[in-house]
């Protein structure tokens, strides 16, 4: 006989058309009951538009009459809100104050890695004035949506992504909001976005520390907060105004990153420190959190960058810094 | 017979304290008559402590009586709002919608070449939670206030400079405000600071396209942008937002700004495009402006700001930028 976990095992391998992440995985599964060779399954419809539910429908059907003595199929849909359906474990806010420093490289690197170790990740892009996140990992479209909410637009490597750029008509248009408009974006990639099951949801902020890390740090349970910063003394300055308002606001530190540390020159065999000397170490004990990473000024990063290829990054640094990252994500 | 003509002048020799600027150039002479040797002056008292009154009229009466024929002095002050008394000729926003590509930079270049070129000019830092101008050029302390406002901090060039780390108790303070405080606190650098008679007041403003510019842009009678761009493609786009905006807003972009073009490593005497080719002639179309420059990076700059000593930077570039920018004003 047939049981409910073979069932759900079928399921786990319906893949929910635009997010290409099973209907287990997206936390869509609301019943699944078998008797006397039959499935009762019910799904919940949140963010699927009509064409997607009815697509689904057939597709499960067809799925789970493959099971082993399976005879019949009654498929149901619920009504749910995304946020009723989200079940994420860790929320990383990647913060700096200051802008330019590589924040969004930053909460790519780390969703990438996160990823390769084979966790369910999403990024939330939480800049709505100056979104890099889609253009880095070569993303666009406008995300599936419904009534009920939206679905992220998945990366190559399966990292869900919510940006404002996948919304508006042109990458380059102008979002000219006052601050209530801008918090009121983010809270809707949060509640109204269905992220399903994630290991982790990074939160790539923008500079400063008005409206959006406010609405992240006041609507968001955010796990913790990964300061980026520059060498430069006036960088740190600024940092350190998001380390203190990330102490105000009461969120963990993790970890502390310094990005663009120096430059290697091949031809002459050395590293120029071309924003200064490195203030890490400061930094790091300043925050009162562990020094993550030393990133180099990377050129061919640039271009990956650029490209849209940034989930081809390799590197020693990088690699070095994952794993001060991992140790640290551990801890907590 | 002592004249008019020659009490205004001996008042222009009489230095605000604070600002370190005389009562003329801070327009802050209502009325002057000689009559028979006796001198009635009225001033006014914006922005102007009890104490500072007090010195102020000594010092006048001193120096007016030393002027040929002048027996007798009275002094009187009015009450005036620094915004009666602003008189500012040129307003030029530096924007860029891209944080990190050097806007404070380029506006503190240009205040400073302006001011190399004998203009009176300020700078009105609208970086409200990422203010870098004061600590670029070394100033710190609370600016000069009375209940009818507040007067700029001189640099050591005579650059007049508000910012809100001169107002914070500590230059690490978060402001962790949300927009509308944001906008209320740049309508209030520029109503209630007393700049006097200005030839240009350059304003620096934060990333994004959100409170801050818009603000800027709805608040000041801005003159022109200029937009300041590095060479990555990422950076292209989001900068075109901001560029969309100023257009949206009506507007003129007076020119564009490359930074960060190349870093020139003397040892194989070869610029290298670190951060991607460049976009500069690019982008100066799609702004439909002239191209000002294209500054490298360059580590003693970074050591300059860092050390608040930026008024001493000089370089074959930065002569070049000036050149085209003086021409750009010029034809405005």
């Amino acid at each position: 006989m047939p049981t409910q976990e073979q069932v759900i095992t079928a399921l786990d391998k319906v893949l929910v058309p635009g997010i290409k992440r099973s209907l287990v995985k997206m936390n869509l599964v609301k019943n699944v009951s078998v008797t006397d060779g039959k499935a009762d399954v019910t799904l919940y419809n949140a963010s699927l538009m009509k064409d997607t539910q009815e697509w689904l429908k057939e597709k499960v059907n067809q799925t789970i009459l493959k099971v082993d003595g399976v005879k019949e199929v009654s498929l149901n849909f619920a009504d749910a809100k995304p946020k009723e359906l989200n079940s994420i474990t860790n929320v990383i806010a990647i913060m700096s104050g200051k802008g330019g420093v590589g924040k969004s490289l930053v909460s790519s690197l780390t969703a990438i890695a996160l990823r390769r170790q084979g966790f369910e990740v999403g990024i939330l892009d939480a800049d709505i004035t100056g979104p890099s996140i889609p253009k880095m990992f070569g993303i666009s479209g406008l995300p599936p949506m419904s009534e009920s909410g939206m679905l992220p637009v998945p990366s190559h490597s399966g990292i869900g992504v919510m940006s404002i750029n996948l919304l508006l008509p042109a990458e380059d248009d102008a979002v000219i909001w006052r601050g209530p408009l801008i918090g009121h974006a983010i809270t809707q990639f949060w509640e109204e976005v269905l992220w399903g099951k994630l290991d982790y949801l990074i939160v790539d902020l923008p500079p400063g520390t008005a409206d959006a890390p406010l609405t992240v740090m006041q609507q968001i349970p955010i796990s913790g907060v990964i300061i980026v910063f520059t060498p430069q003394d006036l960088t740190a300055m600024v940092v350190r105004k998001a380390v203190n308002m990330t102490r105000q606001m009461k969120k963990p530190i993790l970890g502390v990153v310094e990005n663009m540390s120096y430059l290697y020159i091949p031809e002459i065999k050395k590293k120029m420190e071309i924003f200064g000397k490195s203030h890490a170490e400061e930094m790091a004990q300043s925050a009162g959190a562990p020094l993550l990473g030393q990133l180099p000024i990377h050129p061919g990063l640039a271009t990956l960058c650029d490209e849209g290829n940034i989930e081809r990054y390799d590197s020693e640094a990088y690699n070095a810094f994952i794993q001060k990252l991992t140790g640290a994500l551990a801890k907590k």
